[in-house]
């Protein structure tokens, strides 16, 4: 084999978390880069940053500062550019582009820029032959991106479920095992370091959203479609909920879920009832883990770190060390042309076992009302909880449903909120089954 | 990018259970590996097996009949031979060398053959500059070659550990969970198919070790070297040890480690107490599963079906299409030259925490002088267990350990098998942490 022994030279743009865990990582293990590079070094040689007079733990001896990033496209010493800058657009996107046009290739970790613009950065990188990687843009170092790419590249998928995001599971999981509730357990995250102080893109599903609109993408040859993926935060979860949940062998997850239906793509970001025993029930804290079912390989769980320094840096140098050694694959592993449009399967139309949680007054006749309306719909009962006797004040009646569409669902719960012995708002939550 | 647009044309040899399920998918499959692979097709173009005559579920319409697989090194229409034939030597091996040494790229799901041979046969290909991919030969569809030869490449790793045999997995799991002896659980597996006649390579832990070996290989970068390899099956176990265990808060599972040491690289297959909670204790019936530990992405884990037609096939077609594209890694990611020879952790310095069953008299005195030995040895006690009272008659002791090496370990279990007081030989197992 002949191989290119020159180094490879990168710039990196951005030097937050990620960026100075990622020149920490070439640096301390850069004879083992080295090698697995088949002999060809990963060498840094530029950097940028917002603040170039804040401290940062990593090495910056000897790079060369570039205070424009989108100045690093036109750097002739430099064959990559790493951009570790985030954000859907402004400079992150312009960073990549203008690396993309001057024939740099781009490694990024930033799942929103590819869950909105991948396609067309795709469609650069493919008109300049240059490479577009993003390893750490999903699960950080769990390799489902290559894993989907290209180790169950002979299967049909039919479905990619994940727990995408560390923040919710780590909330979801203390909410279950302390019976905290919401705001208490978010608090509880926040002081740990595991959510900002502006917690919305994690709690209310978006950052899920992004990674899988890219996770869908590559799974099912689709140009990934951030605006067909319905979001859905864990806001709304009681402790309550998790209780009866375990009651019934299930556990709540914050759940990307994409699916190939009759009726088109799905793609949704909610909290879902995950049954006991299954592989995504089992991955707690700030865990994260992805399942993905193909028609060969059955089912498949990757898990793991799935953000923080170590576990996204080890996902960059993957992508340096792959376009090290000439790797030479398209960024969604097929021509750009040949990624089809997403035919989003309409929401009223998506099916699934469902949790209802109500709260009605203890009185004779509720749940033959409740009953009734579900018959209706067409909506068959698997199971019905009535818990605890205290006549005219609110009980929680807890069902879970056999399959049945949104639409259906929608309007039973609708009848069901306006029964006078009904109070709050009716809780229902969809039940996962990959 | 400039895409070869030639068909890939595959020789199989070998038409057995993975042998025809990947013709089945690669038929059935066709149209989307041609799209994987960037437009280039995976055309099969000859095949071989024992016995012509046989009847066989796959498509054999239009290929090449080959009566000697060795031949298929001389097909001038051939780019890559699929080796499924297996075993370590004799014909499989054959195949592979001479494929090789007339430029045909190899791909094999044989782990007994790269166990014993991988880095001659892996110098070969260097030398040929063709490629040897064997995602197929650890785990099956589990993308852990692939994980480990390239998603993981930033990372030093520390510990390789897996459940990489299903048969033993799915007897481990029904004896603790019904309670059964060793020799009924292999009959109830044997007659659902998940053991074979002869059940040795599989129960006496060699299966697990060559795929161990192989794995090792790739994420410390030596030489396959089956030789030092430790191998332990399952026969001794007792539904006892496992109910003890699981009192204990452990499951007991089939373990290949292999894990960086002071002391030089430890390489063992065992039967080993997992903390309940763990990854890998989580793991159940036929499933497989592997945990890595690299020092940057903290613990990864893949799991899923380890075996079969299906989840095969997938990893060799992964392969193909990985060669469609035109991979050009080294099979053990670097130059057979610097992959270096292993230096074995001596079985007495391997360390570990260790649990320890014992059937004594229940008479006074009796914990006395095993505790006394155990302290003789320094190996301090972490739990002890007396079960039952039945004077004059056999009671189990259990007691774990904290971590201590082998050979004070194996010195007082000789002394303590020698006390009087003390029935049949002593049980003991390692406790394994990630």
């Amino acid at each position: 084999m002949r191989l290119d022994m020159t180094p490879l030279r990168i710039a990196v743009a951005g030097l937050g978390t990620v960026g100075s865990a990622t020149l920490r990582l070439l640096k301390q293990n850069a004879e083992l880069v080295a090698t697995r590079t088949g002999g060809r070094p990963v060498a840094v040689v530029a950097v940028s940053a917002r603040d170039r007079n804040k401290a940062r733990d990593c090495p910056l001896e000897g790079l060369a500062w570039v205070e424009d990033p989108r100045q690093m496209a036109l750097l002739p010493d430099v064959d990559v550019v790493v951009e570790l800058i985030g954000g859907a657009d402004g400079m992150a996107k312009d960073v990549c582009e203008a690396a993309l046009r001057h024939g740099k290739h781009v490694v990024t970790a930033n799942k929103a820029l590819l869950a909105r613009h991948g396609a067309a950065l795709a469609a650069e990188a493919e008109k300049q032959d240059r490479r577009l990687m993003f390893e750490a843009a999903a699960a950080a170092g769990i390799p489902i991106i290559k894993t989907l790419r290209e180790s169950l590249a002979g299967n049909r998928m039919r479905v990619v479920q994940g727990i995408l995001n560390g923040t919710c599971n780590y909330i979801l999981t203390r909410m279950g095992e302390a019976n905290l509730d919401f705001a208490v357990a978010l608090r509880e995250a926040q002081e740990r370091g595991y959510a900002e102080a502006d917690p919305a893109m994690d709690v209310d599903g978006y950052d899920t959203a992004h990674k899988l609109a890219v996770l869908a993408a590559l799974a099912f040859g689709t140009k990934p479609d951030f605006d067909s993926v319905t979001v859905e935060g864990i806001r709304r979860i009681t402790p309550v909920d998790l209780l009866y949940a375990a009651e019934l062998k299930f556990r709540i997850k914050l759940l990307g879920v994409a699916r190939l239906t009759d009726h088109g793509l799905e793609q949704r970001v909610g909290p879902c009832l995950v049954p006991v025993g299954t592989p995504l029930s089992k991955i707690d804290d700030v865990l994260n883990a992805v399942l993905v079912q193909g028609d060969a390989v059955g089912d498949v769980t990757l898990s793991g770190r799935g953000a923080g320094g170590g576990p996204t840096s080890s996902a960059v140098v993957a992508d340096l060390v792959d376009l090290a050694r000439g790797y030479a694959g398209l960024p969604f592993a097929v021509p750009v042309a040949s990624l089809s449009a997403t035919r989003t399967t309409p929401a009223d139309r998506r099916e699934s076992g469902w949790y209802i949680r109500l709260d009605v007054k203890d009185q004779p006749g509720v749940v033959a009302d409740i009953t009734a309306i579900l018959r209706d719909e067409a909506i068959s009962i698997e199971s019905l909880l009535q818990r605890g006797r205290s006549p005219m004040n609110a009980v929680p009646v807890i069902i879970t449903t056999h399959r049945v569409d949104e639409a259906a669902m929608r309007r039973a719960m609708e009848k069901i909120g306006k029964l006078e012995s009904v109070r709050d708002e009716p809780c229902w939550l969809r039940i996962e089954n990959a």
